[in-house]
């Protein structure tokens, strides 16, 4: 049974500054779990979950504090509208230390502020073999819930840095920078990308104006309806696809 | 002032049984009352507005009933995390009637299931020119406010139809079905699509079974990461920007 104490020291993870202080994040479900077990045991640090749940997996818990709870209990601690049988703190990954963009395509994310949208992107970039994402200050905390939840496990394999992109990108002298933006070079017009940096902005007001001047090609995904504009991730999955 | 029945009322509209008996649904934000306002100002039925919003909007509200609300009344009315000024109450879209798959490109989806996937695929779909779109019957309510908020506008533009699919899809003759699958043929090797319906899977189970047979082409979008999947309507955004 969860002691009265730890139950709330689980849900105080649900905000940034106590994750922040412990190191540590919430991870939810056997999928992201599995991964996680599988990968990198030595980061599960406690894994609270339904009896069932333990039994089948009791061969890959050997490293990790396991605690057996009931349903009510999960669905006291869980961050999702459908708990899903387990629960665990994990230590974070470690995301600090500079990262240089020479050789490599990375993703910089310009204050995307919406959890599902920077969980999704990070997915995306997984699947594009794109290993390296820097975010502004300002994007949302990859350890959000919902960011954790919309990585579907990709968090485990994206390094993602937080840094002021604007002096982090004024550094990467001669790697060209890609701006997202809504006039520019059609993207189908560019060559494959193999050094790069592709900028991506926020999701209503776009790339700021002091990283524009930064581009190398401003590029655009040509579209021939009327919406105004395409949500931040999809943009990132086509822009990807086209260029990677 | 609004009264206490029409506070529930427009509280009911959250939920898919009293719009439908309606025929209304919540439209929400300046952003999408201006573009209903411009092109369709009769299907704006009521409007709740705080006072500047109406009064910087008088010439455009002719047609409609408005109401000043204070700020209070806006937050208990609203859907947003972040009401926006506006609230309004607007007379469905016509979605009725057949629809053939002849001389277009029509995107059928199977059992969308997620609110904000489903309005970001019809945002998408507006962005490449994509007008008609047929759901399963059991896709996320194309008038559940988050699925209204995800499309931007685009809910104005793109006809949404609920239909059986299987059924409507067997019906489609000589127009060619591309399923979007994680084993297919590459996009890259395809031609360009004038005519054609591109078929999206569920969320997580993908398309099911009884539709893949019917599918003309299993079309895939390469990755060279480690993610198990895209999201639904990133893989949307992807296979419309290469196929349309």
């Amino acid at each position: 049974m969860l002691t009265k104490s730890k139950l709330k020291y689980i849900q105080s993870l649900g905000h940034k500054k106590p994750r922040d202080e412990a190191g540590v994040f919430i991870a939810e479900g056997p999928k992201l779990l599995n991964e996680l077990l599988e990968t990198a045991p030595e980061t599960v640090l406690e894994v609270f979950a339904l009896k069932e749940w333990i039994d089948e997996h009791k061969k890959i818990l050997t490293k990790n504090t396991v605690e057996v709870i009931t349903e009510k209990e999960l669905e006291r601690i869980s961050g999702l509208a459908t708990p899903n049988n387990v629960v665990a703190i994990v230590k974070k990954m470690n995301t600090t230390g500079p990262v240089s963009a020479k050789g490599k395509v990375t993703l910089v994310l310009d204050t995307i502020q919406d959890p599902g949208n920077l969980g999704t992107i990070i997915r995306t970039a997984d699947w594009f073999g794109v290993t390296q994402i820097v975010c502004s200050a300002n994007c949302a905390d990859l350890y959000n819930s919902k960011v954790v939840q919309a990585t579907m496990g990709s968090i485990i394999r994206v390094k993602v840095f937080y840094e002021d992109i604007h002096k982090w990108l004024s550094q990467q002298q001669e790697v060209p920078i890609y701006a997202a933006m809504l006039e520019g070079e059609d993207m189908t017009s560019l060559k494959k990308v193999k050094e790069g940096i592709i900028l991506i902005g926020n999701e209503s007001r776009g790339i700021s104006d002091e990283l524009i001047n930064l581009a190398t090609v401003k590029v655009t995904i040509s579209g021939k309806g009327s919406a105004e504009s395409l949500n931040a991730a999809v943009a990132t999955g086509i822009l990807l696809s086209q260029l990677v």
